[in-house]
């Protein structure tokens, strides 16, 4: 990987130590091109005009996504976020009374809260699925769990935007899939950090965002929809993308995914985002994790051999997201003093945790990408070792 | 109005005759680089990191789009369209079986499939209201029909897409607020074009585009959801923006309107959003109203002298959007013929009309903005008599 070019065409790169890919990466200055282009040309044609001039180029964006994780073009919905991807999925399963989810732990707090929202509408119930010793989703555990019957939807997250841990996404979806229940698979900081084969996961929807490990705006992300699930389920919001007006009392939904999309979209995102893939797929999704991996485990070494700092991470596999507490600051603060050295990491507010309760103390989070440098992981090691 | 001035800063009006402001409208420059100042901020800094560099101006949009509808800030919900404004405050009304939602001829497409699924999911029933002499809403139908009661929704076009009437939507929610019912506004097409205060039109929802005639970006739009009326919705998705968790079981949503909102988003998009509604408070409503009117008139009148053309207007009251057919050449022959001498129209599919069927022909749409100049609508029009 030519770490040095990559570093020169991202304008983010030359002034700060950015270790926040899990919020927001840095974007490459020819995916961010693409975008700024695009904008200039709707204020010179008109919206829809620009639009009408670039339809291939649209098109194109479906077969980008696809390729990264495997999937047909026609198995991606394009959505403005990946929240909204996980909504358009996850709302628009047909919950009966008495179904049951089955999740992990380390949910993200925003399907915790759709969750509770099914319970309340649908009658489902919620069954977390205890931690194995590692704290990743115990495999045993929802073997037995899914032997009981009843299960409509294993959802779980790939990687928790809040520890270290990488989930076996595969290993659940093939115990998902021999017992006959839907797989849902929250990807948001697994796409673009991590190869991500949504055949050898086996899962049947998928959701992912385009401003984290991809390197793509904010405002972007898309949904992966199995074509053999689609007529499972019955979208939530359906407009003129989704569906076809047949009669005064009829429609017809899409015969794809993008049933599942809006018609109106920041479509300079969506060109953004197709960029954003092909840009990961020319650096090379194996090279990527690798590079991930070699400097989160420098980091977490690092942070091994300082007395003051608490390592946070769970997972037997472990993700570029970096988590530590330290003895005597509050993650905030330990934010705010790395930030005036110009070295920029995050809180991450420990509302994800359903084994923990809802508001535990927060920690610091430091996510690598592939264009961070040894350098510069050992210049914020330096940081953290001086802050008393 | 300094019209030249306002030229001279939107760059689509150098080499076209733009009238397609009801697709997307030509942005104003200081808006775009708005848009586009701030996703190079993004990259420099990181999306997270600019986003707490702009704190202040994120939280001025609400005011900005409250002061363009005379609404409250905490009105406000930012959505990535109307339509999914529209969603967010139709979706979120728990219909119960027998419901009544009332509606008009000329009623979105998008929206009239929502309605359906409202039909098949909870049992309501639709009623079209018939058309007045003019081709408007007839006030005398809604009362009588909001007289039979059991009506749970008034739910109109302010300003249609596919024809030149204008809804009498004040008089509409003065009657609907009698009768105690909801009153939902599609103002897609109206808010940027004419004067839209939400006390005046006594509605209760309404929702609005960044991308038409308020010249915002793509991608962009607002729900206004009045304080009174957030205790009978359910928000039917809900992420972090909108709740928080409150314990393992619980929940509580926002208090204010951007319960309806997403967490992330095209935040560069809410900014310029934010922006063109400055830009337009700036030019004034009354004056864009005013000019706009003026040269819908003259295109019309234009149009009316043309023996190969037949307007297809409606509505007592008329707004920027101008409709016809020509005797001899299809729709798209129209707008593919003017497009080439650099006029920018458009085709206006028919499937929004319940009383015409759900296909009927499409017609050629020329909608003015207050950009456009006396002389440019002189042009086009020369240009649509030339064509045989």
């Amino acid at each position: 990987m030519d770490v040095r070019r990559i570093r020169n065409e991202t304008p983010g790169c030359r002034k700060r130590i950015h270790l926040n890919a899990a919020g927001s990466a840095l974007q490459a200055q020819p995916v961010l091109d693409v975008v700024l282009d695009y904008l200039r040309l709707e204020a010179e044609l008109g919206g829809y005009e620009a639009a009408d001039s670039a339809q291939d180029r649209f098109a194109g964006t479906y077969g980008s996504l696809a390729r990264l994780i495997g999937a047909q073009p026609g198995e991606i919905a394009y959505t403005e976020s990946a929240t909204r991807a996980w909504d358009m999925a996850f709302y628009s399963i047909p919950f009966k009374v008495g179904d049951r989810i089955l999740t992990t732990t380390s949910e993200y707090a925003s399907n915790a809260l759709a969750f509770l929202q099914a319970v309340r509408r649908h009658g489902v119930s919620i069954d977390v699925i205890p931690d194995d010793p590692y704290g990743q989703i115990s495999l045993e555990a929802l073997a037995d769990e899914l032997g009981k019957g009843g299960v409509r939807l294993v959802s779980i997250n790939h990687v928790p935007t809040h520890d270290g841990l990488i989930n076996p996404a595969a290993e659940v979806g093939a115990l998902t899939r021999a017992a006959g229940a839907l797989f849902l698979l929250d990807a948001c900081q697994s796409v673009g950090q991590l190869p991500v084969d949504v055949g050898e996961l086996g899962c049947d929807l998928l959701s992912a965002t385009g401003r984290k490990f991809l390197r793509g705006p904010r405002g972007t992300g898309f949904l992966y929809a199995a074509t053999g699930v689609l007529s499972q389920l019955d979208p939530i919001l359906v407009d003129l993308c989704a569906a076809d007006l047949t009669g005064p009392d009829s429609y017809e939904l899409r015969p794809d995914a993008r049933r599942f999309e809006g018609w109106e979209r920041f479509a300079a995102g969506q060109l953004g985002l197709g960029a954003a893939a092909e840009y990961a797929l020319d650096v090379g999704l194996a090279e990527i994790a690798d590079r991930i991996q070699l400097l989160a485990q420098r980091l977490r070494d690092g942070l091994a051999d300082l007395p003051h700092v608490s390592a946070r991470d769970r997972g037997r596999q472990q993700s570029g997201i970096v988590t530590f507490s330290h003895a005597s600051l509050k993650a905030s603060e330990v934010v705010a003093r790395l930030a005036a050295q110009d070295v920029v990491v995050r809180t991450s507010e420990q509302t994800y945790r359903f084994d923990e309760g809802v508001t535990p103390e927060p920690r610091v989070r430091a996510s690598v990408h592939y264009y961070n440098t040894e350098e510069e992981i050992d210049r914020a090691l330096a940081a953290i070792a001086a802050l008393r």
